[in-house]
């Protein structure tokens, strides 16, 4: 790829922004960070401080988030808090790539959101659909193969979900909302019943949807001696009081990606850093 | 399902109404039939005329699409024209459910176009990507597993084949425009390539976008000593003189649901005329 | 591959022999052949006369089967008969690769059966089991995808066939003697049940096994309505004067790979071929 | 199933009885237990001396395996050691299902060894294959979707996990000596080497051969940066002081189906034993 950019600096972030840079460096580009003080299992990184970084680089990369609370850039592997406001110099003056821009209190010029980017979201359900896979394979003491599995929500998650399950041989079942996606489940040699008629006997639950579809009733119909994974974020689409009362264990599992795949979650950042690259011609 | 209506007319259309009509009667509802005269191989009806058939019924159903001229009923199994105008009489008094009602001169109340319902045209992937298949193997002389397949587009059609060819032991490739769908077709087990760059080499290649992709220039690169089978609609997405010098054969299979599975196909009108009338009460 | 066998002699075969050799020639190897006469789509050979091949040639290819009357060189493609013993002068002489030769009348050195060399029956399953799907799609006015298939044993036809039929969305029950088999295929996400308790109904049937499993009795309970692709050897498996009685249609599936992939299974007498100079260093 | 036996008294295992117990109880079966003093999560059992459980019960169940050192049996949940010898008085009286009855020193009519019964071990091939892909998702920072994996043995293990690797969307090569595997490797649409000669560059190696192909010459040919997970039986085939000079990390995974899956494992050792029943007329 030629790009004018030739050095990154990346500012705060977890192991997938460490897998993110080595794998830049691969591509021949030069690297720095900031906010990495806190040594993570191989690897061997330089921690500069800010204005450091600044200086020698092209443009920033920031993590996903970039920031919680709209003050300090999210930096969880930093020894010392990380201001967004000292990024104010830079503004407009290069590229910062950054993921949930919509969590800062500002804008700016070559500000790229790359979690935006399309196919970011997508790419992640790969890794979050097999840190279900993983979560299910801790806590159960079945197999996934020929267990019947339960798929709540068939967007993007659910979609690579269910193919996976499926791939592994379980008896896989997904629900939807919508009859068209209903006819791309049966298409997959799948079952497809409507979310808004859950029923049926599982051993394994994965809800994708952030609403409470699995409510006190569905739960007690479908649920008994099952195990839910959930991946909706806060608060879940499970009952957790009704769960709790019927015995049935659930897993809230979040972020999965920097969890249990930075690796990969890494070089999904990289791809789509690439991508707006090339696309805005920098 | 609870309806009032509880006998139909079948009115045009083919061996797929046949079907349709057939599982109908099955679920118990009273079926009579116009423009059926020609017999087809397993079916004996009692072909009526059409006032007949219209005193007879609850509800009308016309063919998928209902006419092509926009003055007759597409009826090419029966001995004589069927005019669309014959039907004014029964207009807004009897539900009639049709396929491709923009064809139709007019519009009425209670015309209800069963192939514009959601999940309709994905269900009809499923036979058109059978089809594909089926010709590919009929017109090569090698073998889908182990084979190099492209996939151009990843619409419907597209989604369901390269999920089918996969399933067979090809080696698939997918061209797509979108960088999301490019994820998804990688998240799929599948290589993914730009549709706007189509390179590599095939022994099979299978187009489904209704534009012409494949040039004089891309063929010479990816299609010498391939097979295409084009499903997109006239005028297809290849350029035919160019396919010619190059001795690469091209096969236009249009229409596949109704020719190679019109009893799945007959099911899925059904599936949509029933969807319809849950959804209207009817 | 470092071989002392440059030049080989066609002698009769269908059209996988000719894709056999012009993968050869393509190979870099000098190929003659005789007993081609009759034109084929795609083929422009020289025939030549017998004693002029073997002249030409370093080892000869006979067909698989290589004889069927013990008498003759199978030849449908030749213009006058080949009778075996023509081939006495170079026996132990030159090389010849031969497919089944235990229907020979003798034996000889240098007498090479390619048909017994391991993977070559186990490659063959895929164009058998290519062929059996494209057959049941021709003749069935379903889809594959969300019909119910039964396979019957689980040798290796069986199983790359209901490999296949499950990676087209089909729902496949496989049926075999032994529970390690069963094992297996309830490991790939299938159904399996005891070759001698068959049950359930299904929309297609596929047999592999050469003894008649699907008797008067067994064909009353699971097949009314169905469609038989019958692969076993004559006499086959399916008792046909019950399945007429039961108004079930039986197609008798034979030869497949030279019918629908002359090219694959060219390419497989091909490296079976090269597999047996490697391994007997000639 | 009709049997005479009615109650079953478990002695010594692991949780895997426990989960067998309460299986068998589901199905009607009375149960009692011996050498299950600690306490397993999910399970409240009443902890019975020997002689008890032996008064109460048709037919005994010993663990897989039954015995370690030929002397005591296998119990790591007893609180005290349980002596093969004590079990001298029933011999030949009661029927007594064991597994891996090899390692016994005498044996006995009406012994039955459920490992052997064909299936087992198919079917524990499942949960290995399983607990290899969750150690490999547990100690890897990548997917495995999109990953290239190679799986050393094309035996029951490797057939297994292959095609589960290949259905998570890996790009999947599988080594197998045998010319006939590799055609059946290739026919389920992956790549096929032959064991003898290992190349290629992998994310993720499982060997499945109790032999050491993974040699330091060819280690450092095909694994670095890779992960091996070695599911052979000690000492592996893993050369283990190459890896670590080469800074390949292994992980020994034995005995899987008990650590990641007691609950499929204790249905498979019912299975079994429910089938020698059948079989023996018990």
């Amino acid at each position: 790829m030629m790009s004018k950019l030739q050095s990154f600096g990346f500012i705060g972030g977890d192991k997938r922004q460490l897998y993110c840079g080595r794998s830049m460096e691969e591509d021949g580009y030069s690297v720095s960070y900031c906010g990495f003080a806190k040594e993570q299992e191989g690897f061997r990184v330089h921690d500069s401080d800010l204005s450091s970084v600044i200086r020698q680089s092209d443009a920033l990369i920031l993590p996903v988030p970039c920031t919680k609370d709209g003050l300090t850039i999210h930096a969880p592997l930093a020894e010392k808090t990380l201001f967004l406001d000292e990024l104010t110099e830079v503004f407009g003056r290069v590229p910062i790539f950054c993921g949930m821009t919509q969590l800062l209190p500002f804008t700016s010029e070559k500000l790229y959101d790359y979690s935006r980017q399309e196919g970011f979201a997508v790419a992640n359900a790969v890794p979050t659909a097999e840190g279900a896979i993983q979560y299910a394979m801790q806590h159960d003491d079945g197999t996934i193969n020929g267990s019947r599995c339960l798929v709540v929500g068939y967007g993007r998650i659910g979609r690579v979900l269910s193919a996976m399950l499926h791939g592994l041989g379980a008896e896989v079942t997904v629900s939807a909302r919508k009859e068209r996606d209903r006819a791309f489940i049966r298409a997959a040699g799948q079952k497809a019943i409507d979310s808004g008629a859950l029923v049926g006997r599982y051993d394994l639950i994965f809800n994708t949807v952030p609403e409470r579809l699995l409510s006190a009733q569905v739960l007690a119909g479908i649920a008994a001696g099952a195990l839910i994974i959930d991946l909706a974020s806060e608060p879940g689409g499970v009952d957790r009081d009704a769960a709790e009362r019927l015995s049935i264990p659930v897993i809230h599992a979040l972020s999965l990606p920097g969890k249990v795949a930075p690796k990969a979650s890494g070089r999904i950042i990289k791809n789509a850093v690439y991508h707006i690259i090339r696309e805005e011609g920098l």
